[in-house]
């Protein structure tokens, strides 16, 4: 029998389920509406594993992407706004409704690993994603691993800044990127070729901050705006070739778009917690060299 | 007898080489001029490891800091406008001339490297360091790991936009940080306590974009104009607290200074060979995991 991965995606409005073969081909999926607060999140994530026949026999391990900061430990959410969630204890709350050993992780960095193992940037190690929707998510690989930061925040270039003193955010901030180049910000649903172009304009501006910090190999831009397609990515990678150019920056990373849809979550939440457990991922968990024993 | 470890540390105007032990303490140096070219510059490195008893019976390991862009099988110098080298094969030329095994890194990071075995960010895991001098620097380490990007080219938190359509700036692009936060930057020589607050407003801000992209645990100034100290650091942590404070991020990462100095750079460059040669390295070396395979 080949390996059965199993991922979960929590969103404001459903959790998806999967279940993918080694290749990130979906087998069987899914879904509830997404319940009020974490226990009965878990308790509807259970019922669904048990759906997909994965809640027991030899402790299935299982992904679960949510929308928010993860603890560096992945067992943890530390806080996810949409979900009402903080510091909730998602992994332990599963495990203690089904036989599975759960690993929890952001829901753009889900993203970006299932395209990293399985759609646009297979292979590719220094990876920027974008998702651009209603807001600007997005998510980092870097060295072929994901970046989470010390809090699990990293990867937030939809509120780096772009307009200092522009308009105001959300976030509390004024000017990010999130309120020039997103779903939302013309105030009108994109739909000209010059509406893309100006989202475009920006986003290529917000990519050439990360590329100088960067360097990444490819950038990618997913969720609902990205739909568009080459409307949207033309523009934008034109902008950041120009911008890059003007640095002496000769090779630009293509823009490319996702692959995988809104499958991704849960296909590369099971990917990511298989390559994890299996010891193929070498992230937060990789152990520090010990200091004063060079090359010891 | 303890691990004894050689660095080498490639400037505009002098060659810096080190023999450090396993705690990164120096125990004896040498120095020579730069001389023009790179064949010429791999004979002044070769004289200076036989200076240091380096040079010979068994092959040791040595690290070379250059000031550019280095390919990412750290062999090649791509690019070093201050050396005029480029595509230059410094590790052969090197190895040709001594019985030693070369590995190259940009100067910014083996600073930061030496800082994280053995200065101020020993066993942090996430740090981005900026070098104020002339102009600004920069490494990042995520994960524990050095960024290098795709082509050698991360790390330039200098010139990512702090003004659009600002100054003028010497890569090409206007209202980079280099050209409000560098020693340069006032056009007169950084003195006061005005000075110092105005280059941490500028520096404060760079760092916040950073923070957000990347969440780091620590960040590190060094570089001349890091002489300051506190009134370097605490104006740049002010800055950045009240940025960050601004977006909900409640915890700010602690602006410090470097703690090792101009020797920082052969020190690393010492200490990052034997890590590399020794598997403790697992960056850009580190074999992506096979596509389609996971968890395999």
């Amino acid at each position: 029998m080949s390996q059965r991965l199993v991922g979960i995606d929590i969103g404001g409005t459903k959790i998806a389920a999967g279940v993918v073969d080694a290749d990130g081909t979906v087998l069987a999926r899914e879904q509830l509406p997404t319940p009020a607060g974490g226990e009965n999140i878990a308790a509807a994530v259970a019922w669904l594993l048990g759906r997909l026949g994965a809640d027991g026999g030899g402790g299935a391990t299982v992904g679960v992407a949510v929308p928010g900061y993860v603890s560096t430990d992945h067992r943890s959410v530390a806080n996810a706004a949409n979900l009402e969630l903080k510091d909730a204890r998602l992994a332990d709350w599963i495990e203690e409704r089904a036989d599975v050993r759960a690993v929890v992780l952001n829901d753009a960095n889900a993203a970006l690993w299932a395209e990293f193992r399985f759609g646009a940037a297979r292979g590719v190690r220094d990876v920027a994603m974008l998702t651009v929707g209603t807001g600007i998510g997005g998510g980092l690989l870097v060295n072929g691993q994901l970046v989470s930061g010390a809090h699990g925040w990293a990867g937030e270039a939809g509120h780096m800044t772009v307009v200092p003193d522009g308009r105001p955010c959300g976030c509390g901030s004024r000017g990010c990127l999130d309120r020039y180049a997103s779903g939302t910000a013309l105030g009108h649903p994109a739909a000209s070729a010059e509406d893309f172009a100006e989202l475009g304009h920006w986003l290529g501006y917000g990519l050439s901050q990360v590329a100088m910090l960067l360097d990444p190999e490819l950038f990618l831009l997913g969720g609902g705006v990205s739909a568009a397609g080459a409307a949207l990515t033309d523009p934008t990678e034109r902008r950041l070739a120009e911008l890059l150019a003007g640095r002496g920056r000769e090779q630009t990373p293509p823009v490319r778009l996702a692959q995988l849809g809104p499958d991704a979550g849960f296909i590369g939440a099971a990917a990511y917690a298989a390559d994890l457990l299996a010891g193929g991922v070498p992230a937060a968990e990789l152990p520090v060299p010990a200091a004063g024993r060079a090359g010891a």
